[in-house]
């Protein structure tokens, strides 16, 4: 494997050599897998492919062991120049060349059409642009809490600088003083639509420049020698504020190599006809392999899952669960704070921390303020840029710390659902807990009420979705998600709650209640009906169940679904035998836990009247209170859906 | 009205003392509102109150008729200085005092949290920061579109120029020359967290140097002279580029006016205990009202809805539907292209064009080039800046014109949910056309497959969902939105489809067929089952439905659902009593059709078996066919799925 180090001045001609024919079997690499396709994106792929084998050829890596934690992190923003990167990594050892020709954009395969993590050597499935440098922090920061000599590098497109999210993640490095990360954009002036400067024009050095980057322009960044002194003297900390982050602008031509290829927008994603292939390996001076692999795709292969990277699970002291008393009136978001702070004090007082918290200006209504002042180094602040935040916590979240992200829902949830779901395809390990979710907000209104956060998040297929409904319940959820991996989210409101009790006036997810995802809780027994609720809507539904039990000799059922998915269908099928199901909930009527338990009963063809009471409209600004009775959600309305539903019922009979 | 004209050289005596007295005026219904509502924001009101009050006093606008099409535009982009709005919207005659002190936060009074458009005046609902210079991107071209003399004002926060989405709306202004726009910035220091320098570091004025703007700084932000002398200078163009948009950034104090509030970050959100709100009214010599309304906003008071402004609903001509036969094989996409060019040649070739089309770097993909050429004064390229776009549509949308904005699903839904959100909250007018959805984009694999696209947008409750089956009910579907207002989404795969045909052989969606929502259409009849499907799955199901036909003697209805939102309920109903039905999806399983179908059985008590089929996991990167074989939603696994209920079924009796 070639390995060039920056203690030499420049590159030896032998290197240049070794560099050059690295180039040309890329080339052909790149050619041939996309041809073979049918599709794919040669253009770029061959506009970037010296930065990307200067990279490789200086980086510190180790193909037999791709995990390496003190491994440099290349992370590729534009996923689409996937057949160079899986070029280069046949180059340096990490896939063979035979698979990617055979597999490459095909179902099963690894080799994917953007780069995914499955492949050894690919650090974080791309595609979406203008996300990876958001991503690049989270390593880079990662790094530097465990004091790994390790640098992030982010290899860039110049078009996706148009994104807004690199604003912010610009901004988020400087501050961070991240000057173990270093940018590389491929500037090739083109973009689908044509010339950048045509479709939106950008002051790409400018911009890295007021955000107080340095800017290293490679006026030739097809020449191996001058983007090898551009990065030694990153490496070498030569730049204007050493202790500040690196862009590396490197002036390249799209389609690079190739007479009819160089300068045209349309090979951004068209790959070559097979008779335009041939003529292009010929110009190079190249073999010819497409006939061969393409009778080979013809015959059907079952591939393997590919590679899997092993992410280190931390393992955490999560402490006692504390018991709030029925004398005590506080909101969940207060004990979530609590339960920070507990994890702050038995796991951050080694050299590393074990517990990161991420905030977006919301630090003090999301009580992420206890664990700040107990672990200042392991507190992270992103201001208002909520998409570099969650971008950024995703990453962070799979460098081996237990990672909370927290804003409220109208930002952690739908302002950057894009960005959980990209944190979900590439597996991280994500605390996503959202406060100031539902009406429960109030008086700030329509645009802060978060109504949809089951019904976005259901989307994401490996999150886990919890509600609490009460501090009690909060502890023991949280300190939950603490200790187990996988994408959680936990939701709550901004209200203060009283702790929900048993029958017999005791707090019920207090003492020895365990916190057990997939099963609902029944908080009162009855057989005339059941109502079905979680979080903000739970005590208005306890408060109806009680007033019909007293006022009209209805004794219903009463469950809480604090674990959303996994949802407890075994409990929703017993109540079901009760005939008829009422749901409460604080969300949007349609896409939310009515719309689950719909689905449990005609999925198991289970006959039940059921009644959905949900938010039927975006919320006024006023009162929780005002707001609950308007849609009908208290407890006054909920009696008034079961008595309604009772009297249809015995009306058909 | 007190109004400023820039003619004059600067402000007269009687200008001045005449500002001051609406000043004082104008911060004791901050503190009084914001004391009474127990909750708001008076420290930015504070702050930015000179500016609103300058702003007021040299815009063109008449608060007689706040609709006014030739008014200039004030878009207050940080919605929770809504105390301070409401405050100067007092002075100027378009709302009372007492309605303010009495409906401010109170459910179903216009007085909201954030500031809404039910407040006359008030020209776009915000709340979620860093949003508002996108909307006013949008007016401002509007603006220019119709030959205004209007110009279009932002007024936005510091803390909120860190969101990238202000980087995206920049370089657009700059590039369409929006001079007609222009920003002021209440530059206060402080953001919830704190000093912004603290919370997160930028450079304001460098970012819109780089962007190109011209930048003015007002020293002294509360000076009304220095304040009028900004505008003026705008106003004149005295400016270094006046081709480009200028931003006004204004040296203010967070709480100016009361000595114990300024600079204090804790006035952001928090409003005055009623004795600190004496004390500051003491303070500044003003009488408190407080006492007195306290006790009637006490008794309850039903509000009425609010000023509703009316919206011009533009009237074009759709043309004539196109019929393509049965030998055309095209994509949806191609078959929407056309329409638009239909719709630019009857509609644009006046002084103002009808129809008016947003891309992000995608025209070609989603089929807007040919509108372009046609059209291309009305054809907008934001590159690749999502978030921007939708915002921008949104508000270009309510201005007049027929607007569609295209891209694909994972950006125009997913990535840009919650700009749909608030577009949706301030009842725009968006015809939202995506392409590229579902599993069917095939290689691009799962960062580009949107399996959302109903799950997430059935959470915004004004907009319609439709999924056209093939290209007749395309082109049919894009006359109908064009012609139609509110929010529509339709959505649509990348493959070229067959035409889906009738019994007898003929187009089934073209002729006299009539896109009519809220109607499924009977593709076969059928009493062996029901398959009920839409969109890119639909000519799947068919073949499933032909094989099981000739293959199994089982005649199944088969349903399109086109229509999505608002759902056929009556047809499912129908579909049921045939005792078996399997959704067929390119979706989410749990989140599309069959979820709602589930619900409506639910919803009416109806028993009946339901086979719901759809995507169970992230796609992976593999040919549309492949995809489908592997989640079983082609015609092979939906033949297995009711061979298998059906089998069940019969087990059962």
């Amino acid at each position: 494997m070639l390995k060039v180090a920056f203690e030499q001045a420049s590159l030896t001609e032998d290197q240049q050599q070794a560099l050059t024919a690295m180039w040309r079997r890329c080339v052909r690499r790149i050619i041939v897998s996309t041809t073979l396709a049918g599709s794919g994106h040669p253009g770029g792929s061959m506009s970037s492919l010296h930065a990307l084998l200067m990279l490789y050829a200086t980086l510190r890596h180790d193909p037999g062991n791709p995990c390496w934690a003190e491994r440099d992190r290349l992370l590729v923003s534009m996923g689409h120049i996937s057949p160079g990167v899986y070029s280069v990594l046949c180059e340096f050892g990490y896939v063979k060349e035979e698979d990617l020709f055979l597999g490459f954009r095909r179902a099963g395969s690894a080799f994917a059409g953007h780069v995914e993590t499955c492949v050894p050597g690919v650090e974080w499935n791309t595609g979406n642009l203008g996300q990876g440098l958001s991503a690049g922090t989270g390593m880079a920061l990662a790094q530097r809490l465990r004091k790994s000599e390790g640098r992030t590098v982010v290899l860039m497109g110049d078009g996706e600088q148009q994104k807004g999210q690199i604003a912010e993640a610009r901004r988020f490095a400087v501050k961070y003083g991240l000057n173990n990360l270093f940018v590389v954009i491929d500037r090739n002036h083109l973009q689908i639509g044509g010339d950048t400067s045509v479709v939106m024009p950008q002051a790409i050095e400018a911009d890295y420049v007021a955000a107080q980057w340095n800017v290293i322009t490679v006026k030739d960044g097809h020449d191996f020698g001058q983007l090898f002194q551009a990065l030694r003297r990153i490496f070498l900390r030569e730049v204007d504020d050493p202790s500040n982050p690196t862009v590396v602008v490197a002036e390249t031509v799209m389609g690079k190599g190739v007479s009819f290829m160089e300068h045209k927008a349309k090979y951004h994603g068209s790959a070559l006809p097979e008779a335009d292939a041939a003529k292009a390996l010929e110009e190079l001076g190249l073999d010819n392999p497409i006939p061969l692999y393409r009778e080979r795709r013809n015959t059907f292969l079952a591939f393997d899952e590919g590679f899997c990277a092993a992410r280190p699970v931390p393992v955490i002291e999560v402490g006692e669960p504390r018991t709030y008393g029925v004398e005590v009136l506080t909101d969940n978001r207060s004990a979530y704070g609590a339960v920070l702070e507990d994890l702050a004090a038995r796991n951050n007082d080694g050299e590393v921390p074990g517990v990161l918290c991420f905030s977006c200006d919301l630090e003090g209504s999301v009580k992420m303020d206890g664990f700040h002042k107990r672990s200042k180094e392991a507190f992270f602040e992103s201001g208002i840029q909520e998409h570099h935040a969650a971008t950024l916590a995703g990453a962070a979240s799979r460098e081996g710390f237990v990672v909370f992200f927290s804003t409220f829902g109208v930002f952690g949830v739908g302002e950057t659902y894009n960005q959980q779901r990209l944190n979900d395809i590439n597996q991280t390990q994500l605390k996503l807990v959202c406060t100031h979710v539902g009406l429960d907000v109030g008086e700030d209104g329509q645009t802060h009420q978060c109504l949809d956060y089951l019904g976005l998040l259901q989307n994401l297929y490996d999150f886990s979705l919890f509600m609490p409904a009460d501090p009690n319940q909060t502890d023991r959820i949280i300190r939950y998600v603490a200790a187990h991996s996988g994408n959680f989210f936990v939701g709550m409101g901004r209200s203060k709650l009283k702790v929900i009790c048993d029958e017999s006036g005791a707090p019920r997810f207090g003492g020895d209640y365990r916190f057990v995802p997939g099963r609902a809780d029944w908080v009162r027994q009855g057989h005339d009906g059941a109502i079905l609720s979680y979080g903000m809507a739970l005590p208005h539904a306890l408060q109806a169940r009680e007033d019909l039990a007293q006022q009209h000799q209805l004794k219903l059922a009463l469950l809480n679904f604090a674990s959303l998915r996994p949802l407890d269908q075994a409990a929703i099928l017993h109540a079901a035998e009760t005939g008829l199901l009422v749901t409460v909930e604080d969300h949007h009527v349609d896409t939310g836990l009515g719309a689950r338990v719909a689905a449990v009963l005609a999925d198991h063809g289970r006959p039940c009247r059921l009644v959905r009471l949900g938010v039927k409209r975006y919320g006024l600004s006023g009162l929780p209170a005002d707001l609950y009775r308007l849609e009908g959600i208290d407890a006054v309305g909920i009696v008034r859906a079961v008595l309604q539903a009772k009297t249809d019922g015995s009306s058909r009979t």
